[in-house]
């Protein structure tokens, strides 16, 4: 059998596309082998030729997007732009031209995944995102075709690298949020800018997209309730350590009996034996739970140059061996074939909460506190209080049972308010997974 | 689309089998809304037909294979019998028909694979074995798709639910080995007769199915050093303990830069910080890593009935929508395409060494022990001896740096042939996942 050429146009030549770059070049021999295929890079577009052409020389740069796309010997498009504008429109010119575009962009997928889909439908080609979540994990797939017999009741999972190499510096080395943002940054985890991460919308966006595929629904980024790292406070992460829970932010998305989702992407208190708790630095870890195959997990680097170019160029073989657009074709679970997902208010959620109150040194607060939750028909699990020395203020830590998320705000609102209390109480959720040890292995 | 209707024919019904008629029938309308698809159940292939309709009623049970396979309105053949003789003459029967075969068949697919895939490939289909490895864990496809994009280093995988189980009771309770196989025995977690899976081989199985396709050679069970657990001691899992690892059976399968493979399956001591230390019971767990995405870990429920059966349904999808026939036409990683795997004789491999010395409470011991390890150039990483109180008999825990396999054998027989020594002294082998910490992370 001959090898197949297929002809690449790269949009944007950051750090994902020359690795994507690297790949093709320095494996072609094993691309070939593998697959019978020679992929010829015909354009990659950039804004400042000069600027890349030095790092990259002989390679056919061009500032011009659209010729590019145009061009007949263009056959799939890589969109590693990033950002929802031009991205967006670059992709649609493509797949108006019917061909496949394969991109890495959740926060594009997350904004109008819906309308790409059902535009590249429309042209009889597909888009191929397997890089949008996870890195090089290969989840898109896992969830799209491996785990199709699986109802699946739930996705929790570490899925934002920047964040998870924060909270583990702050919990290894006891370092503040500040410290250890400072220092991701300078070592190049974290951007200059990191609020996208930072705040947990990164992930959001990722949980969008994992959700709609493996819940087979329609969800936007708004769908999610959210909230970021900045906040989170070393003494926390202490008491959580010291109760045997580890402060991780998880993205999580559960389908109740009435097929309602809770979405959600928040600092978690995850139990030391959880193997969630383990996943520290830059790795990511995708927890699947299926009615059929139980608890699965997927493990790996969730970003960088080099494992985001391995699910790229994944992306391209699939997509020109022509796997990707059968699947694309015959699967009715991406979000265009599919209906508004039920979204169940975030008041609504239950989950088992850590609360620390810092209270002045009287008697009777922790009665008053204690009655405050009752009210709320919220059970206490453990409270740590430790002897204070002179201090007057006495920072008190309380786990609950499951209560549901709106009864929690309400006792938190008449907590705050009481006088023997310092506003405000912090609160956290703290996530159980189901038990796994006993075996059901054969 | 009007959805289409697939002809099954599933021969065998015992867990796995009747796991997948549950799927088949309960999920009936989830398979329909995500693929187009209707899956109707042509023939059931059992011994004794009496034995499984009065469970599952209404059912087209028969005993005659060749019929049921030949039958025009049977699309897809899914084969769970098991074992290699009659399995391997029905699923040429139905490849040499055109007729794609699923299966959970390890065994068949390490003792015939490369015949098998050629005689699909001959005859223009394809094998599905997404089940044979890992129960429910899309790994197969991982491999051969998801990871395409890398030239693979290794595999290092907990692969055998059984063995996996008796070692966590042994492990956790204290147990000897006997006690937590007769406890897995009465659980229904390992067979009356265990040996398959305690003597390695069935790791070793599924450890030629992962490496052929990982590595894209042809290899056999037999180019796989095995080693069971049957003679594992609480002894030496307390000492493991002791020293801060915990014992695991591995299969692992490693490419040196001569492209060299060793393989092998033995009882191992992993670091209690890895990963792997956590996977506990009938889970599953196998690190690859890639020489884009680096480490990667997929985890999962290794056996079971409907963990199985959700790979099973899989497949079936996979192959009705054409993604799986299209990859195993286009892709060229499957054994019977590639070249003979170069492997390693296992004296060449080399790890660092667990040994269990037992010694007489006699001054110089430990100089002659040393001593024979050294003239063979092994190192010392590490020696416990406890205070020993009344015995005569002392144990001494060595373990070493990094060695080659022959040389540890031959300061064995050294050791074992001292007079101070009370033969045979206990070896094992400690392997160090590369560390992770640090975050590559974006």
């Amino acid at each position: 059998m001959s090898e197949k050429s297929i002809g690449i146009c790269l949009l944007g030549c950051g750090v994902v596309g020359s690795g994507v770059v690297k790949i093709l070049t320095e494996q072609a021999d094993m691309l070939r082998r593998r697959a019978d295929l020679r992929f010829d890079v015909r354009h990659i577009v950039v804004r400042n030729i000069a600027k890349h052409a030095a790092g990259l020389p002989g390679l056919p740069f061009t500032t011009d997007a659209e010729v590019a796309i145009d061009d007949p010997r263009t056959q799939i498009v890589i969109e590693l732009i990033g950002g929802n504008s031009a991205a967006a429109t670059l992709t649609q010119r493509a797949l108006r031209l019917g061909k496949p575009v394969v991109t890495a962009n959740k926060s594009l997928l997350a904004a109008c995944g819906n309308e790409l889909f059902a535009l590249a439908r429309k042209h009889e080609t597909c888009i191929a995102f397997e890089a949008s979540c996870g890195g090089g994990i290969p989840i898109i797939d896992a969830i799209c075709r491996g785990l199709v017999a699986n109802r699946i009741d739930a996705i929790v999972g570490i899925v934002n690298g920047t964040c998870n190499t924060i909270l583990t510096r702050m919990t290894r080395n006891g370092w503040s949020y500040a410290q250890a943002l400072a220092e991701a940054q300078r070592l190049g985890f974290a951007e200059a800018d990191p609020s996208l991460d930072v705040s947990g919308r990164d992930a959001a966006q990722k949980l969008a997209v994992l959700a709609s595929l493996a819940f087979n629904v329609q969800l936007a980024e708004k769908d999610i309730s959210v909230e970021g790292i900045e906040k989170l406070q070393p003494a926390d992460i202490q008491f959580a350590k010291e109760l045997g829970y580890v402060i991780k932010l998880l993205a999580i998305a559960e389908r109740d009996e009435q097929d309602r989702l809770t979405l959600r992407v928040h600092p978690t208190l995850v139990h030391q034996d959880d193997v969630l708790a383990e996943v520290s630095g830059g790795f990511n870890a995708i927890s699947i739970y299926g009615h059929a195959l139980g608890h699965v997990l997927f493990y790996g680097r969730g970003a960088g140059q080099m494992p985001t170019a391995s699910a790229v160029v994944a992306d391209l073989v699939n997509v020109a061996i022509g796997t990707t657009p059968l699947a694309f074709r015959h699967l009715r679970i991406f979000p265009d074939t599919a209906a508004l997902a039920d979204v169940l208010p975030i008041e609504k959620s239950r989950s088992r909460y850590f609360l620390r109150v810092t209270a002045k040194d009287e008697p009777g607060v922790m009665a008053q506190v204690s009655h405050a939750l009752g009210q709320q028909g919220i059970s206490l699990s453990a409270i740590l209080q430790r002897e204070t020395g002179e201090s007057q203020l006495v920072p008190v830590v309380i786990t609950t049972h499951l209560a549901e998320d709106g009864a929690v705000r309400r006792a938190l609102r008449e907590i705050d308010s009481l006088p023997t209390i310092v506003p405000p109480t912090v609160c956290l959720r703290v996530v159980d997974q189901p038990k796994e040890f006993g075996g059901n292995g054969k």
